[in-house]
């Protein structure tokens, strides 16, 4: 019995190492410099800080916080179980604070800015810089009539809006989703290296992409902005439907499982919240931002050359503000954010007249929209039946996560101002 | 006896708690929705962090480790002594690991992405965005034929670039310091903000901006850059002279003293090694930057329209690559950077015919630069005397930090291409 269980134990210990891969490389998100964290073969996390005092350090990513081993000279090191392909958030936990890992750049998401790091994906070259003409991301402040101040939002701009200055261009208005910002489509989305990569390669035709922020448009004197439009003088909102990568425990920390707590993104009553999304920004976007770009940029200014497009939270905004303004936008797109199905079209002439292209897409392990009676595949379907030229694409292998949405902007990217 | 050591306990405590005004305010550097840290109307930084476990956490600014006090909640809360006025990195420390402060942004300087906070100015005014024409500050991606890569820049566009689209523009090559990169002159540096805000008051000219990373440029094979140029394969530099703000302590913490570590420049010595700075970044500006933006925006591509000023190690450049480049600019700025004196141009004919306008600066708490035989106004005059247009600036109360720097990009700005 007793020389049983001593094999059993070497056994185990052969098998744990056999398990890790030892082909750790540092993250492509570091910080210049910094060794770790690292990701292996098998898109494990392996992290890894100084801590002399500390008690317990955790590698909090995916929803799992992952304990640390100390060594003699006081640093922490430790892995993770493999992460699905391209970008995640995620912090360090010491003695109980959560905290950014210093190793890494870090990113807006999860209502802080924190943590994220790139496991490489099979299919990464689209999101990587080469040696094309190249546009710039550009920030942009503006002042806005709505909020009665000052707002703050990216513009991407294609290398032939410099090399041909006469040359007038179509606007896709592209949107993040909860608890992230105007950076991120330009930051972990990547999305002037896609345009730039889309665009040399002849898949895309140059247009500009304006990024603003969608949480955080209030009319003077108005509370931040909860589902189903602002609510005045109310509390805080919690996220309910959670969009984007939500707080995994009681600190904040980065996004839990795929699915968990999201609720199903179709049906009647998701079709009027997704109308009543857009509140304050559906003001700041069509009175303030359209105008500002039309004005300041050199743009085809009509509905044709105009498209909306976002992620999650971002693409619910797109459904409500498309549909609120059914003649303004002539190219649709929703990552991740549920669908327009058949019944909202019934009555919506304008928008059926209008639209040139409803792109719907998600990641094949967001269960309720990847299959089933609302998935995108099936609505798209049923939308070609009465006439729109629905499109559906779904990511292999991701969740609710960057990786499905920077395949889905390379997919609808190549749609759209054809 | 007894009695009077009581009274005097009593006094102190008065005392102590009459030091510290409860006037605090979140700090304009905070992540949006987050209180800590705040600063009071005395300057004085409180941060505040949930580590229930840990034994310790301090904060880590101006070179000076404050212990914060736990309460029943765990939550950890404390002051520092008053700041200067203007931008500080700064970081936390739970039971010995160096990290940044949850509630703040990030800023790239001390060789991290790592916390940052702006203690408000009397002169804030200069760097705050108002509702004028703006500009904007644009990522850019370009082929390095030097360093055979992409590298990555920011340009700064003014507003009129956009709203007269046949204009051309002068342009600025602005060079951050030793331990900082290419975003440090457009986030913690305000470039945008004080540009947009200058040209609008009609106090400067529209002039474009060119942000490069001063440090990373290397020749393919080449280890990273030290003082004195590369050296290839030689061990990793340690920052000897420090420029930027630098590490504090064994984590390579931020900055320590305003003065402590840095030696004087001045002298026959420092001009050498001046003339030495360039190195692979002389090569990249020269051969890839300055032709690229010339090629790809609207510029008046001659000498009396190219300037180039840079902070610190960034000063250094400038003194070294405009002497080494006599007749390529025509404007030249250094920022805490030391001086050009008057014996380095005996037989720098070019550099004396070509230079329309010379400026140094540095901070008031500055002492080998404010003041003495080598400080920028005793060698500004010597300059003046030998037929130099030559120019001083010391910013009142202040160090070798970030507002020194607003401060003389504010000033040096007014004088150029005029």
């Amino acid at each position: 019995m007793k020389r049983s269980f001593l094999l059993m134990t070497a056994f185990t210990a052969v098998m744990a190492s056999a398990q890790v891969a030892e082909d750790f490389k540092p993250a492509t998100t570091n910080q210049e410099g910094k060794e770790y964290p690292m990701v292996n073969s098998q898109r494990m996390v392996r992290a890894q800080i100084s801590a002399p005092d500390a008690k317990s350090v955790k590698l909090d990513i995916g929803g799992v916080k992952y304990d640390l081993v100390k060594n003699a000279e006081g640093v922490w090191t430790g892995e993770s179980a493999p992460q699905d392909e391209g970008f995640h958030y995620y912090q360090l936990n010491i003695d109980g604070a959560s905290v950014p890992d210093p190793g890494s750049k870090y990113y807006y998401g999860a209502s802080r800015w924190g943590s994220g790091i790139d496991i490489p994906a099979a299919d990464e070259e689209f999101y990587t810089v080469k040696n094309v003409p190249q546009g710039s991301v550009n920030e942009v402040y503006y002042w806005s009539s709505v909020t009665e101040s000052m707002r703050h939002g990216y513009i991407y701009l294609p290398a032939e809006y410099y090399s041909n200055p006469t040359k007038k261009f179509p606007v896709l208005y592209l949107q993040h989703g909860m608890g992230e910002n105007e950076t991120g489509w330009s930051a972990q989305g990547k999305t002037g290296i896609i345009m730039d990569n889309l665009i040399a390669a002849g898949k895309a035709v140059p247009f500009i992409i304006f990024m603003d922020n969608g949480l955080n448009a209030r009319r003077p004197g108005e509370q931040p902005m909860g589902f189903g439009g602002p609510r005045p003088g109310g509390p805080r909102p919690q996220g309910m439907p959670q969009g984007g990568p939500r707080p995994g425990g009681p600190q904040g920390g980065p996004q839990g499982g795929p699915q968990g707590g999201r609720p199903r993104m179709g049906g009647a009553g998701f079709a009027q919240m997704a109308r009543r999304m857009g509140g304050a920004f559906e003001e700041v976007l069509i009175k303030d931002i359209i105008p500002m770009v039309e004005k300041n940029y050199r743009v085809i200014a009509d509905t044709e050359h105009r498209a909306m497009a976002g992620l999650s939270m971002g693409g619910m905004q797109t459904h409500g503000i498309t549909l609120n303004n059914p003649t303004t936008f002539a190219y649709v797109g929703i990552f991740s954010g549920g669908t327009i199905s058949p019944d909202e079209l019934t009555d919506a002439a304008d928008f059926k007249k209008t639209n040139k292209v409803l792109f719907m897409s998600c990641g094949g392990k967001e269960t309720g929209m990847a299959e089933g009676d609302n998935s995108v595949v099936k609505v798209a379907a049923d939308l070609k039946a009465i006439g729109i030229n629905a499109h559906s694409y779904i990511s292999p292998e991701t969740a609710h996560e960057w990786q499905t949405w920077r395949r889905s902007l390379y997919q609808f990217a190549q749609l759209i101002f054809k």
